[in-house]
């Protein structure tokens, strides 16, 4: 097959290049970047000197080209494109927001500031996160091509971090625990790479400026906060409870690709610890024990999963053990008061955070082994 | 007067000696170290060449010599220098976790695993957090020497960031909000560089293990939880309120000082501005507003502290902002819901996480300016 | 085929083992390691889990077990393997410095402080640069198994850096240029990342220490330069030229993963561009022409070689370029007054440097394409 | 006094602020920006909050108001206030290169593509490396008022480690040695920390494309290489010697600060130590001995210079020992051959190397103690 690539030069999209070009079934690529038409990929990467030679044509050559065509664009610019590849019949990937949000255009529009252009494909539109959609994927895609919304680098980690949990009736959902106009908040505090903030150059991502350093960012404020949020509706909806309240505080930590995600799950009674009084304590053993339940219990969940691994006790997630990597890295962990879940996730934000999950959606969509061309094993440095 | 170091070639020894030589009201410098016993300082650490020279003694000669000292030694091994400073009527500065718990003996020999060997020498200690209890040490001061627990690096940042929310009654703390069982939680989530592991080299801070990467460690097990336990309570007291519960996780980040701490705080419902219903949406205006009267409050709270900036909207609390000062950043904000306030500081781990605020704490002792020997800009890069 | 590595559990050892699991001719790992005996390689190193899953036992098992082995272990320790191995009649390949010296055990013991413990084994010994020894290699091989001295991974960037300027008459070597007694000097002056200085915590290579730093280390003392200089020399010696001789300055930078070399030639007149008298002057046309032949020269040079990039005029080797890749990149420069060329070089130091090129010598001792397992386009970042 | 920077916003300009701000004869800042200008400084700095505040006003009323004036600008715009500043018979302290190139109009023009504007002020300016020509500026100020042309990054920590060797007869120079058309060679090979590149952000200094890497760049072509080349004529003219040729090499390293140099230097035969023959060895006794001399030689050189420490045997040249300091760190080396002299040179490119040396000159030419606001201990980490 071919695969195409429009918006091949920005950051996902050469990771994508080199992913695909290693992928057993793919035999060609097809390549568009507004910003540099006409000139050699390997001229703009000059990593791929010797392996990756292709010339960067326009959007609809790609199109004319490709058996599926993925798009690595900033928000609200692709949607023609898709519907370009929706009527010529085949799948379109896209890394950007504009399908991550189904028929919620209200929210899509709050926090992208822009209304769906072509609101009639939503119908073929699905949020591209396999572990929780892949029935999904499979049955829109028994009824024609597929558009499928890549979901963001952090929701992500967020999500895959607090999926069992929310499924499987373990979070302080609804009212019983918090009275009844206080829904259960679940916080998400992670720390991402500055590759995710692309390759325009700018000064929070000037070396100088954030090498040596850690800082939040967008408190109270980021646009990946309603796709967690709708996530976790979903997940809870699984276990048949009410949606959580979502705080998510992102953080630029000083190394290029990863994100460690750090999610706080108020516990239902019946999987709280027993609490000790007074001053906190060492973890005791009954908490390490229920830790050891709820980490089981997440192992079981994620059994059949080829992209997640939940580590055992003692090993904690960290973003440098999914370096190149599609995996997701789970360690669960509680709270030395026995009444929260704490759950620590790793990927790599250019991999399962970008290209690698949108290869995996090819993949899924295309009936490939989902692991085909995301085989590697994480780099050791 | 002459300021005796003990422990003085370990990373905050050294940055003691550092600051200490330039310290306008300090003439000399007694230093000792078990290690390098007999060794010239600069030879340890040649930054200090042709402007820091001093021999490397025993304990006892820099007690001798010494108008007052500081202990940079591992936990549980200073009692008896602290003994022989009281004895001699010289104050002493101990920047281990020995007099951080005061006469809870119960929670320090929990967690660092000794009991007291002196506990008569707690009727002479207080905790050195002097935006807290600076009135205690200078009264306890008024009846002799004083022994000072230096605060822990992580308790630092975290309780600045509670203390005006804990103190003036913002914090949901108590039954009401929670039900009857369920206390207040508070969730500190900080990443700090790698100095705060110390000079020892080992597997985790060897560099091609910790640089391009975050990873949590010790999660809901670090020894500073009971620490910032005890600080919540001791600041919800002022405010008459029942002590929250604390989860704390850090985290490993590659750089070389900081920590910054985001600091998730429940709002008492008169302090919540009013929230939207459904998916979250952008901040709004109400919102915006009452961050903004938070913030007000904060400032107004630190308005006499010369350690502590509360940041205008829109600058966020970053660890290279306070670089080589004694300064404390917080940032304040407010999810979007309305309900959880994220308090955000950055220190200096190796300044006002230690050395700093312990040369802050012997100012506060001998009657000088609180900034005396502290007043550095920080560092730009 | 199965492959052995004993020492698997340092950082080449498990570089090897992460690109021989991936290697489509070797279906079977087998690990010694002296520090981990027993237990399973995927908890040394957790970026393991759920792909490799390998036991670490005795190396004697490694070599029964095998069809090649090799051996990432300190310097002298190796030689009994190396006897085993060809006793039992396969292929050696030593990543340590017992083998790089062949017959020269004098050289060897002035710099490594040991002498050969068998030295008949140096009948079987190459020193494994394929790009300048793949002929002896074949030829050893057809009478026997053959035993590989690894090359040193300062030496591999730069012998190839400087290999076209040698063996095609460039350098000024011998007296024409500079008097009776004075041989020509090539300087190679060095920067490598901090995997380089291996596994085990030290100081220097504690993450405050060696951090946002650059240094040297073992200026005029370090034991690549015996090697650099024998490489040189036989590579002068193909242009039937004395040898030069070499100064070597390694310095250590604060990055993961490679080694940039900055190698001076002085050229023979026949190379050498017109002089500009007086101040210097921005590069002419006559200085880009002749570095443009000279870049020429060295495409030329390398254009069958697999993993020997040399770079467009534009473009300068740098270490993020080859990261995760066995290429060696190589850009061609003259300084300004045209007497002296300036090679820059680009390797991972894990890879081309160490274990890539050992899977390198694998496959030309084994007859496979020399690119197997070793096809990775360089990681973006 | 009152001491006034024009282009305080850029990364000289700003750490111009933080050292002037500190310093104990400056009573008054004056601050100018063009893209600033009706900010305050603090809001661009927010590292400056609660410690320096003032207004960015125009370039004239900064001259106005100011007792010497600063200007760290672009290349090329600064001399119609250095004219203004003579006339007003005030010092000007110019961190470009517009005044470093004296009466050598043609290679200032070559390199940096501007005539003099105003030509006749070359009669008030000098070469403001004191080291070099402290009594040159000192002699100049006797008639009126002096424009310094600060010296670049690169060419201070070369020529500092030069110039005891050039000065004293010890370099190889002119034709004895290497031939009637051959200079001696003098190779300096350096790399910066990022903040040497500016606050403008660009693609090189993008945090993915330059952390976790080195690389050369201008190779033969940076316009610093005609300021040695000046600067080592000028030290050789000292020891009546011909000047050397200068190849200079600079490399960007993922850090924020400092230069390391390295520079080799060919020894006259009367300085060179016995040369053993055949293959290389490890340093010899005759080598360190001599060695040693050298060492000697250089620290009595410098014995004076408050800002030049020439390293003991065994410590090299680091730029994380001179990091926030106006230090030159020295250590001295001889290849193992005995024949070439290394010398080693680390600086903090924005002290030493932009404003420390800035600050240095005005210390001069005021009759300031030459440490006075440079006092500071190099920071630990």
């Amino acid at each position: 097959m071919t695969a195409g690539i429009i918006g091949a030069t920005g950051y996902a999209g050469a990771e994508l290049v080199r992913l695909l070009a290693a992928h057993p079934e793919v035999s060609g690529l097809a390549l568009a970047s507004v910003s540099f038409e006409g000139e050699m990929i390997e001229n703009i990467y000059p990593n791929f000197f010797g392996k990756i030679s292709a010339p960067l044509v326009k959007p609809e050559e790609v199109i004319a080209r490709s058996d599926a065509v993925f798009a690595a664009l900033p928000h609200g610019v692709g949607e023609p494109y898709a519907k370009a590849c929706v009527e010529k019949g085949v799948d379109f990937i896209d890394l950007s927001a504009d399908y991550r949000f189904d028929d919620d255009e209200d929210t899509f529009k709050a926090w992208y500031g822009k209304p769906y252009i072509h609101p009639e494909l939503r119908q073929r539109s699905v949020y591209g996160l396999p572990e929780l959609n892949r029935e999904k994927i499979l049955s829109l895609k028994k009824k024609g091509p597929v558009i499928i919304g890549n979901p963001g680098c952090y929701p992500t980690g967020a999500s895959l971090g607090a999926f069992p949990a929310l499924a499987k009736g373990l979070a302080a959902l609804g009212s019983e625990a918090l009275g009844p106009k206080a829904p259960c908040t679940i916080i998400v505090d992670s720390a991402s790479g500055v590759t995710g903030g692309g390759r325009e150059p700018q000064r929070s991502f000037h070396f100088p400026e954030c090498s040596d350093a850690v800082a939040p960012y967008k408190v109270g404020s980021h646009r990946h906060t309603p796709e967690i949020s709708r996530n976790f509706k979903a997940m809870a909806a699984l276990g048949k409870a009410e949606p959580p309240l979502v705080i998510f505080t992102p953080h630029l930590a000083p190394m290029n690709r990863g994100i460690l995600s750090t999610i706080y799950i108020p516990l239902v009674q019946a999987w709280q610890a027993p609490a000790s009084a007074g001053a906190p304590r060492p973890p005791s053993k009954e908490i390490e024990a229920k830790a050891s339940e709820i980490r089981s219990l997440y192992a079981g969940f994620y059994e059949d999963e080829p992209f997640v691994r939940v580590l055992p006790a003692g090993v904690n997630a960290a973003t440098n053990r999914v370096r190149q990597s599609n995996f997701c890295d789970i360690s669960v962990h509680l709270d030395p008061a026995g009444t929260t879940l704490i759950v620590c996730t790793a990927i790599d934000n250019m991999v399962k955070g970008a290209a690698g999950q949108a290869i995996q959606n090819m993949n899924v969509l295309m009936g490939f082994d989902e692991t085909s061309g995301l085989a590697a094993v994480p780099a050791l440095f």
